[in-house]
């Protein structure tokens, strides 16, 4: 059975620096699963990495590793860390990479100071080569989790932009685009159902982003080819689209665009 | 040994979808090795997608599992299909994504009904996740495909663009350009062989494309540097490059410019 | 344990070609660990995969077999090679593609000519997939190296720029700028040794690139953000860099871009 380890960078796919950090983790454990989910983070965006590892990491196995190098403070004073929480392991530097993944509450946040788990020789500009790679995959191998290093009580951990809620109405935003336009917001089926009186309440709602008004449909294909359309997506948050095309494009809605959701029949 | 599972899409490398599909896949079964054909489809490119399939999936060994996601019907009452074919399984929307990787004739076509293969909540816009990944992991694990769902006898099938053949002469069209330039026809050797008197009558040929006249070649590096060239290349299709170049962007060429094929001493 | 072969390639990620390589590979050996180091090499660079074959590959585990595709040449009379050194295996075009990363002293050199290594029918236009996976795929399961073919004393080996040395002064250039604007130069460590009086020495050189004098630092934040650094890269390498930001554009650096190196106090 290989033990799994998931990858996350900004590292695209260009440069020596994922080649360098799977060579690293297989001269630790030669029979690792490596599991790329993106090396196409926008370079030391944090906030991306931490959306992205929410939806996509969580759906792996119990006992998989997930490495995740976006470091913009590689070399300074920033912590190295190892996260055990949800029966999953998450590896990489202490700047909030993880705050949408796990439950903090329940975590159990080490910073990795065994000297063990690193390379003999840790260069100032690639822990994730020398340092997180090498603890990722002794992790994977089964090394015990408690002898990483201390326990850490003050890790760091992102703000999530909350959408407002006031009485009827949702003031939220858009917060990622994906490849096809659809257009994802921070308005999720938590935060929606705080104005709703019913569960079917939802088709009752709607949503407004610059001078479009519109209901929510429960699919893209709910309207007709090259109709906007609203629904709850695949990661549980509100997000817009055009059946068939480019949503942001022909909406022209950008990251960071305000979006109003509203009871219908109070308009 | 772990079984294999191609993945072809057009989810890019920039979203959550790749990195959700790879964990659904491991967690119905955690020794899969998942081989990526390719995530840059263009999106909602069907015919791109059964392209990429003909010339890729059929290069793995029997027994391998073929998950493709270009599914711009997510949520409609397309089909969800799995599909056994050359001692390959395939599983898909019902939008003709195989059609060029399988023998219709000789393939049993499956609607993937049975409930134990999809997540237990199922979104209407990713069945990727969460109905395609689980019934293909759980196939590589050797679940019986009889048991998937009912056989469907209609399922969809892509018209490939057929080039059309009169005397001597082949008139066909550019329907891909590769990363290098390279302008592949939907020309191919049989088709090809219905101009010829004999095996080697190939290099008798003439290709006209724009103001361009070539002979046939077996090689890039048959030319000069820099110099058109035309040969049958490794999908058996008639293309056109430039040796060293960019073939598309030196010939001034177009996905859809049409090609002529002519006997050359009839010219 | 499944044998591990690396692939560099600079076929992209839009097109069929590394899918049917992945295919081929598993075609002969279905238990491979196929370790994708990058496809987006620069069409036909050889140069460029050299730089990240030394970079990459040789932070694998023994035994892993270096699967390499840039190959301009193909078709062509260039010679199918497989070389062992390092106790690792590299398999690619006799065009220099492994010149930075084996030492040429202690390797062997063999041209493939077996036949029983290669397809059945082999495409004049696509080694990668009908010639070299399968090679490598054989190699990977235990082929005997010996007999892949006869041992070949004059591979091609490319000449790495040399910075020049003239007393206490280094003239180099930038040969890569990576996905976050960092500028790496020509100049290692052990070019740089040869101006230092001691190992301490290094931070007493100031590096000028167009109107820039820069110390070398130690790490990238090092400096305040937003400003600009020199420091010895991840690849034993002089880098110029800006801390948060993409230096090659704000410091208006362009590959081939003098670089000069002196000794701070003799300015």
């Amino acid at each position: 059975m290989s033990p799994i380890v998931t990858l996350t960078t900004d590292f695209g796919y260009r440069d020596y620096y994922i080649g360098a950090i799977k060579g690293a983790l297989l001269s630790v454990c030669s029979n690792l699963n490596i599991v790329e989910i993106s090396h196409s983070v926008t370079p030391q965006n944090i906030l991306e990495a931490a959306f992205l590892l929410r939806n996509a990491a969580t759906e792996f196995p119990v006992g998989s590793v997930h490495l995740a190098v976006i470091d913009p403070g590689v070399g300074s004073k920033r912590r190295a860390i190892a996260v055990a929480c949800k029966q999953h392991f998450w590896v990489g530097p202490d700047n909030g990479l993880f705050s949408f993944a796990i439950n903090r509450e329940r975590a159990e946040v080490r910073e990795i100071t065994n000297a063990n788990l690193r390379k003999a020789r840790v260069s100032k500009t690639f822990h994730g080569r020398d340092l997180f790679a090498p603890c990722a995959a002794h992790l994977a191998a089964g090394f015990p989790f408690d002898q990483i290093g201390p326990i850490v009580t003050d890790s760091w951990c992102l703000k999530e932009q909350q959408p407002t809620v006031s009485g009827d109405i949702i003031q939220g935003e858009v917060f990622h685009i994906d490849r096809f336009g659809n257009a994802i917001t921070n308005i999720d089926t938590t935060v929606l159902s705080s104005i709703l009186r019913s569960d079917e309440d939802v088709y009752n709602v709607t949503v407004c982003s610059g001078s479009q008004e519109l209901p929510i449909s429960s699919t893209y294909s709910d309207v007709g080819k090259g109709m906007p359309v609203a629904l709850i997506g695949s990661s549980n948050l509100l997000e817009l689209a055009v059946n068939g095309g480019n949503g942001a494009s022909l909406l022209q809605i950008k990251i960071g665009a305000p979006i109003t959701l509203k009871i219908k029949n109070k308009l």
